[in-house]
């Protein structure tokens, strides 16, 4: 098909598929005349992919591109993928300072890292991030998140083992590391949407008991 | 203190700094002159903030704008101030497309809602973005994802609930618009933090037992 009907059949528009194109997140049509391409149904089925990473997971261009990277990488193994992914997810946290606040917040994540048992290592994605947000929080004088450290941890905690059982589970390498990605990237976009969920039910419960407002 | 110390002190480029005020997310300083203007301290800290929606919370700018109009609103009560954190966190997510996997994902949410008690109003920010997670995945095929519901809905029950007797209990009405908003962007971000750790770890641990990689 052409672009234009690649398009119509995928509802992206034809500027965003280009810019997909140039970006490397689509791979290039069959080249039918000079400035003529011919794109395939595997097309359509990667621009959903693109849109479902970028729309509904949140990632940036450049986090996608990695992720598809792996996905495309028949050596990537699923260890590997799942690297790539946490770190996607969680491409917008800055280089960690080197102040104060970031010392006692390694402190705080490595205590919490004790305390449950973790095995975790250094360079871990979530680590490091999440040592970015306690120092964040620190730096803006909040507590109040910190203190539900425990709470998020725990919750956490058997969200990782079910994610990672139903991985190992599954077992059959055919299409599993797309499964991974798309399972890390669309499962926090799912966790967050559960969470505005729960709260809003939490606090009409509260309500409804005659608490405050 | 002038666009350069703000800068300095701050760690801010002064680039961003006069995006950041074209954008209304800092407030503008006292002009001294018809080009030069003079910042005091709630700049710093309103940059600080600033910074930890964006780079750790993973606002976009739209976003934060909204966020911070409703921090800044006195009239603007804890509930409101809720849901347009929780707007702006899932501020992503596309309009629902009217398709049988919209409407698939509607009873899916619908049925999770009824199984769980959760009293949640149709318009709820995360109610909706669930619905195209969910709708997201069932065009890539996927259902992986789908199956942890449950699991993921739990840990989010958990989790709402101590947040909201986080806010609750602490009952002050000084600054809690802030700490409302705080808690909801960066708890985000940290829980996202956790997962991807709780991920290694359990991977780890079924390695250890003699499981598969």
């Amino acid at each position: 098909m052409r672009i234009a009907e690649l398009s119509r059949r995928s509802g992206v528009s034809v500027a965003s598929i280009k810019y997909y194109l140039r970006e490397g997140l689509l791979p290039p049509g069959e080249l039918t005349s000079p400035n003529q391409a011919r794109y395939g149904e595997e097309h359509l089925r990667r621009l959903r992919l693109v849109r479902a990473l970028l729309d509904v997971g949140g990632l940036t261009v450049a986090g996608a591109r990695d992720v598809l990277a792996a996905v495309d990488d028949e050596d990537v193994g699923l260890h590997h993928a799942l690297g790539v992914a946490q770190t996607a997810v969680m491409a917008r946290v800055e280089p960690v300072d080197d102040d104060d606040a970031t010392v006692r917040a390694e402190k705080v994540v490595a205590d919490l890292v004790a305390r449950r048992g973790w095995m975790v290592t250094e360079n871990n994605p979530g680590r490091r991030a999440a040592v970015d947000v306690v120092a964040t929080l620190d730096r803006l004088g909040g507590d109040q998140v910190v203190g539900l450290l425990d709470v998020y941890a725990e919750a956490m905690e058997a969200v990782g083992d079910q994610e990672v059982a139903a991985v190992v589970d599954r077992g059959e390498r055919e299409g599993s590391v797309e499964r991974v990605v798309v399972g890390i990237v669309l499962g926090g976009a799912l966790i967050a949407a559960l969470r505005g969920m729960a709260q809003e039910s939490a606090s009409a419960r509260r309500v409804g008991r005659g608490g405050e407002r």
